[in-house]
């Protein structure tokens, strides 16, 4: 995969009605028409988002004379995310460094309220003493 | 997040210098110095590009006078990854269907292996049967 390719892909994605054409492929292919619609677009208008998906290799667009539905291609996608799963360690790091927090403040937690319940006992215990006096 | 994050952090990623400087980052923080010298890029073309990773939230740099080290921030790669992901299934199906395919052509192989195999044995065996003639 060459590094243009990505940058095309992603330039492709950097555009909310772009992402939503994507996100209506996903449940099925779909005429330029039935794209226009939800999207409350113009023809020319998703025509020329098509045309960006469609370079971008995101898409693929029939070649019957009437009905010309669209469809995702996932290849693309596949390796954006790809890319960008190189960088998961870091968040899974983060999580672990959070994790590892949350921890220590459980036990710390604990702790006081393990203290906490042995002063309430013998509290408790001196006022039962109080009460049989 | 909205919508209008997600397509700055992807603009920001459509630029193979701007992806191969938080490749450097994320080895560790470092100067613009530091990271204009593998990229043969001037100060100012990497200032350029550290000011649009800067304002899709994808680095950060220090205030410190003298050196201003850049760090990379993995939050905005993380939501990035989570749209791709919702994609996922497509080529995890199409790797499925690949394998039930695959199991399929190893299935049919075994059993012409099998029938050659039974064939051989049944020839063998006359051979032997010749041989004591």
């Amino acid at each position: 995969m060459s590094n243009d390719q990505l940058s095309t892909t992603f330039a492709a994605l950097a555009d909310p009605p772009r992402r939503a054409i994507l996100a209506r492929l996903s449940q099925g292919q779909a005429s330029v028409t039935e794209l226009a619609k939800p999207f409350d677009l113009s023809l020319p208008g998703v025509s020329k988002h098509l045309k960006v998906l469609q370079r971008a290799g995101l898409i693929t667009q029939g070649r019957s004379a009437q009905w010309r539905p669209c469809r995702l291609e996932v290849g693309r996608l596949k390796e954006a995310s790809e890319w960008v799963a190189e960088y998961q360690r870091f968040w899974d790091e983060s999580f672990q460094r959070l994790d590892e927090v949350l921890q220590d403040l459980i036990k710390e937690e604990k702790k006081k309220n393990d203290g906490k319940g042995r002063k309430k006992k013998n509290d408790g215990k001196g006022s039962q003493d109080n009460a049989q006096d």
